[in-house]
């Protein structure tokens, strides 16, 4: 089983996690042997995102050394072009997502972005030096943090995955399906969703 | 102002639902004059969408004859296929949410549905001979039932317009934006989403 936690803050873009979390989901329903969850840091019980929907996530992110520790970590965006008190802006400047993504990785982990997720990545030193791309407004900040930038909806470089904007979100995990489960699976997911699937850059 | 209400129900499918949420929240920080809200017919707190996700919503749906009734409902789908215990079939057996759709239509409200949520607006006899899409699985009985369907991802038939399945719930949301507030609003909004819109027919 893939455990896939997507990892809520107070401000993410709905469908930077949402998109991501119903092709999880529908894979799942498929036997894709995925298992996505909506995780927080601290395990809060309610989070508003930046749109402002209420969701009630499904329990906090396991610490790297844990048992249940994720196999995959999905970071949204949200709220960073207009530094929103609430948002990725926000968290990249208390660095604790960043933080936990970072030692998600080094325990193993694939980390995975979407859209200005991708700056939390970038924050925690994840892109330095490696393909990736972030929402169209936050391209100049990831170029100058070190990443190489490249124009795709979806850049996979391995254990780390990056997508442009808010709708590339099921363009990536409908990529991460095809790499857990195979190809079939992922279509499956695709028609059911009808999505018309964006590209994918491999490195 | 513009009051948009999505109608959330058990089963709801999380996309169908928040696709068209972000693009109407989007639009209204643009100065588009709509104001979206999530409801229910009976403003309970929380509501668990098809694939899991716990949602706490705005409010409820105003009665068709209050000051604060909306000028657009949406009705999103979810469950249809699997004639799920939760979801559109079950909604379209009780019967509460075609039989509120059609109020609010008889009241001079537009009615738009995503994915199978036409097939409740089909059940309250709105669709009957008119043009109209639904999600691929529910296209058979949605021709059964009288409504003249359209292979598309968006159909506007001036008070009713009906989506194709899930993914089109942006398209659709784009495109009553662009009637509301039009196009300019609309493709910026599109572009902050990095949304690449699908087809929409007019009848």
């Amino acid at each position: 089983m893939v455990r896939i936690d997507i990892v809520l803050y107070e401000g993410f873009d709905e469908l930077d996690a949402i998109g991501p979390y119903e092709v999880f989901a529908t894979a799942a329903g498929y036997g894709a042997g995925i298992e996505p969850r909506l995780v927080t840091l601290d395990g809060r019980e309610v989070v508003v995102a930046s749109h402002g929907l209420r969701v009630e996530p499904d329990g906090a992110l396991p610490d790297p050394d844990d048992a249940d520790r994720p196999d995959v970590v999905v970071v949204p965006g949200g709220g960073w072009n207009d530094r929103s008190e609430a948002g990725a802006w926000s968290e990249a400047e208390k660095g604790v997502i960043p933080e936990a993504a970072a030692a998600h990785h080094a325990a193993g982990a694939t980390v995975a972005s979407v859209c200005t997720g991708g700056m939390l990545l970038a924050t925690a030193g994840l892109t330095d030096g490696r393909p990736a791309v972030t929402h169209a407004s936050a391209i100049e900040a990831l170029r100058e943090s070190g990443a190489e930038v490249v124009d795709a909806r979806v850049v996979d470089d391995g254990d780390l995955l990056t997508a442009g904007g808010v709708t590339s979100g099921p363009d990536l995990a409908l990529h991460l399906v095809e790499r857990e489960a195979g190809a079939a699976i992922a279509e499956r997911v695709a028609t059911t969703l009808e999505y018309d699937r964006g590209t994918v850059v491999r490195s």
